[in-house]
């Protein structure tokens, strides 16, 4: 067994069982690798991406829907950097990735070849654990210490990386699984005071964050507000929230930081599960960072590293908020099959009129979509992600992934055409892998939020470069000729009864498929 | 004034005329100043990339043509990750890069809201030069300093880093133009030892790169090679050649580190002018990593960051070969016009049938391009620019920064599949900017030089997973759809014929066109 091999074998045997994979030539050991390797029955399932972008992405994407991590197999230091943006996006979901990047041989590192670069210094920023291997005998525990790193919850980035002489040179056979460090434990002091502030009586707001959006967290949080009167207000960029009928009632904090300072300053007090205190997006001028406004008190129930759901039980039986108190959970309802004019509610509609149960929503719809989280507040139970750390390119890749992992799921990705552009490749994959995704693509030919600035910045009349650089219209893109050229079907829409017609079709049909909505 | 306007008046005043932009929130202020500030006279003219790493690679384009450098405008800090690899190939090339990135306000750094990150961490392995302002009057000196050390010869990277406050806040007018630092003296006893080893006679190879590769120093090295019967060699992965007919004859060193050896193997001496020593891509098992054998002699005459071209003045100065002695120029040959199937060798006769006078060729061809280097030598003298640094998806940005260059001459993207699709964005630039790219893509449905590098590791028969991470023809991309969706014509040829025809109709017309080939 080479190292390469090594680190094959000691994925699997930690329960790794998927890389999303862009090599060249310093990771040619480990791509013979996953032919060559067989553990406890199994291989470990390759996936090409065509853009690292790609594989990052449908990494975390994977990784918020299995609760585990995949590989991701990229190469050297520059196209190891074709991935930070989604690893990035990644590191701010705490979504367990792992890397594996391939390096120049220890021996030739010093000549300085000219793909040779400073790895370290480019992955650093977006990866909590971080190790460079000088031996091919260390693959194998450091592979399994990169995985216990990642998947611990909530999880990180972790990176490996494996100069080629260490993964053609021979090594041991494959690590068992590390040891994962588990959640800090809830301080109970903690959680009497946030019930402390709970019991003074309205008006509250429970904010909620990471782990606080699975199930359980937004169950014990339902009978809280069922027990107490207070609001259930979930964090801006969650990285997967469930949500849809039978679910508590919640509203999601508003990105623009006077909009939430407004929806903040109503409460008496702030209770935070799972979230940090929240923060403008940007700073703007006179406005402040913290979103609560002061004089609002503010208490920590759970921080985002640690158990939120076990925090909000103790908290929802602290309070005596007893199971038979949830009963204000929402029922199906959907809306009317929209007609007419292809606007942002009509296509909120059209989604929730038709998405089928237990759906996946990839939302990075940007300004297009503002209107669809209350609309789905009432649709079939579905999984929620969004872009959780501003890096645009994040849909495409993340839909990839979670179609990986759940292959018994519908994927809609809502996605906006601006960072679509950015790993537009990930449809490629789709049709490889013919991937349930249904891609929904905002056409409005513009980088909306940008020009959103601009006037809310006080710029009323945009000059030329200005316009030039938030428009997308000259030329005008045709998403549909894309898609097709990467292999995904797709169809041109301009309303909302035709969208309501392709959608239909498209969510019934098996393999990726494409809605180009012309706004 | 404020920082933003200080910036951007201060470009202009060092004569940067260009900015390549991607930018964002953080970034308004800089959108606006582009449309109020006029300078000398003068714009600054921006000019929008729909990915990063199209600013990037377009900026490295311009600059090698221009000899200057342009800005580009990003996002933050994945923002500035998406250019890296295009950083990265223009680090290797030593071209002349200024980076403008916006950053969070000074006062909400420390919020770490979700775009934030360790930009200087990022920015560090492609940037010769870097820094951060803190306060809006320190933007116009530090805009003058970044261009100044951008654009000493040979070329650097530059980041500058603005925290947004700082574009906003009040500042002092423009900057004046500092000083650039000068290339160092060439050492007479370099010349003198280098033209003794010359006039002990052949074989001798004098291996050129970097500035010597531009006319005045592939002149000289004519002159010295007619002189004393040395050989001229060429860097595998130039910047910029100057080459076809009128020009001195070249080798270039081959790419696979046992054809380097082997073709070096057969000299006596090796002089280096604008060159190190040099060295394989990669590290092989039991092959060096340097490609001049032992026991031949080495004497630089000149290296990377010496002025190479007047080393090589001076040593012909010494060898007393006058200007008459360069009579071994190559005279204008076209092939005649290949016929029958769409092989490599015909691809490359069908360029230099057809290729205007004074074409710039940025060959990113990768497999299917390894004839045209000779089969050019007798083309109408044209400007050669290659992948410096392996980071692939160069080809198509840098051919738009180049038409961006120089309007008046027709640039050809000899392009590969696989490097394509990491940039196929720049062709949307090219679309909008109308530019006069003529783009050649092979599309070969694989990463053809994956499965070299396979078959030369002794895998004769690749695994499952080999061959699929190794293959892009399941499902076929159709390169075509994917032009004409981002607004450039397109056909798809599958002849000699074809592509001699529809090339010929290509470089006649304006604005840019795409010919994909399939191989």
């Amino acid at each position: 067994m080479n190292g390469a091999e090594s680190i094959i074998a000691s994925a699997l045997a930690s329960g790794v069982e998927v890389c999303f994979a862009n090599p060249g030539t310093t990771e040619l050991p480990l791509v013979a690798a996953l032919d060559s390797v067989r553990e406890g029955g199994r291989t470990m399932r390759a996936i090409l991406g065509l853009f690292e972008g790609v594989c990052t992405g449908a990494a975390d994407g994977y990784a918020r829907m299995a609760d585990r991590p995949a590989l991701t197999l990229v190469h050297l230091g520059p196209g190891f950097a074709n991935g930070i943006a989604n690893l990035h996006n990644a590191r701010r979901a705490r979504s367990p990735v792992v890397n594996v990047i391939g390096d120049q041989a220890t021996w030739h590192r010093e000549f300085d070849a000219p793909l040779t670069s400073d790895i370290e210094s480019l992955a650093r920023p977006v990866s909590g654990w971080i190790r460079s291997i000088r031996e091919s005998k260390q693959a194998a525990g450091a592979t399994a210490e990169a995985i216990a790193a990642a998947g611990r919850m909530p999880g990180q980035v972790a990176t490996l990386i494996v100069p080629s002489d260490c993964q053609w040179n021979s090594a041991d056979g494959p690590a068992p699984p590390a040891a994962r460090s588990t959640l800090p434990p809830i301080a109970p002091d903690a959680v009497d005071h946030a019930a402390a502030i709970l019991r003074r009586g309205a008006p509250v707001a429970l904010m909620l964050g990471g782990l606080a959006l699975r199930e359980g967290g937004l169950a014990a949080a339902g009978r809280i507000a069922a027990s107490t009167g207070c609001r259930l207000i979930c964090e801006t960029f969650f990285a997967r929230l469930e949500h849809g009928a039978g679910l508590p009632a919640i509203e999601r904090l508003p990105y623009f930081p006077d909009q939430a300072l407004k929806m903040l300053s109503t409460y008496r007090a702030v209770v935070l599960a799972g979230v940090g205190d929240p923060v403008a997006f940007f700073g703007y001028p006179n406005v402040p960072s913290k979103l609560i406004p002061d004089g609002i008190e503010t208490a920590t129930l759970a921080g985002p590293m640690q158990d939120a759901a076990a925090a909000l039980e103790a908290l929802a039986h602290a309070l005596g908020a007893g199971v038979s108190a949830g009963g204000a959970r929402t029922a199906v309802s959907r809306p009317a099959r929209p007609t007419g004019a292809l606007t942002p509610p009509a296509i909120a509609a059209a989604i929730v009129a038709l998405m089928p149960e237990r759906a996946i929503v990839m939302d990075e719809s940007a300004t297009t979509g503002g209107s669809f989280f209350a609309a789905a507040a009432t649709a079939p139970r579905f999984t929620y992600l969004s872009l959780t750390g501003g890096a645009i390119g994040q849909g495409l890749p993340a839909a990839t992934g979670a179609a990986v992992a759940c292959p018994d799921r519908r994927v809609i990705a809502f996605q906006a055409d601006g960072s679509a552009m950015y790993t537009a490749q990930a449809l490629w994959t789709q049709a490889r892998e013919q991937l349930d995704v249904t891609t929904i693509l905002c056409n409005n030919r513009s980088y909306r939020i940008l020009q959103v600035e601009l006037a809310r910045a006080g710029i009323a009349e945009p000059g030329r470069s200005a316009r030039s650089l938030t428009d997308l219209a000259n030329p005008e893109i045709n998403w549909t000729s894309i898609a097709r050229g990467l292999g995904v079907p797709a169809v041109r829409v301009e309303s909302a009864d035709a969208l309501v017609k392709e959608l239909e079709r498209a969510l019934a049909a098996r393999g990726p498929n494409l809605i180009e909505m012309m706004l």
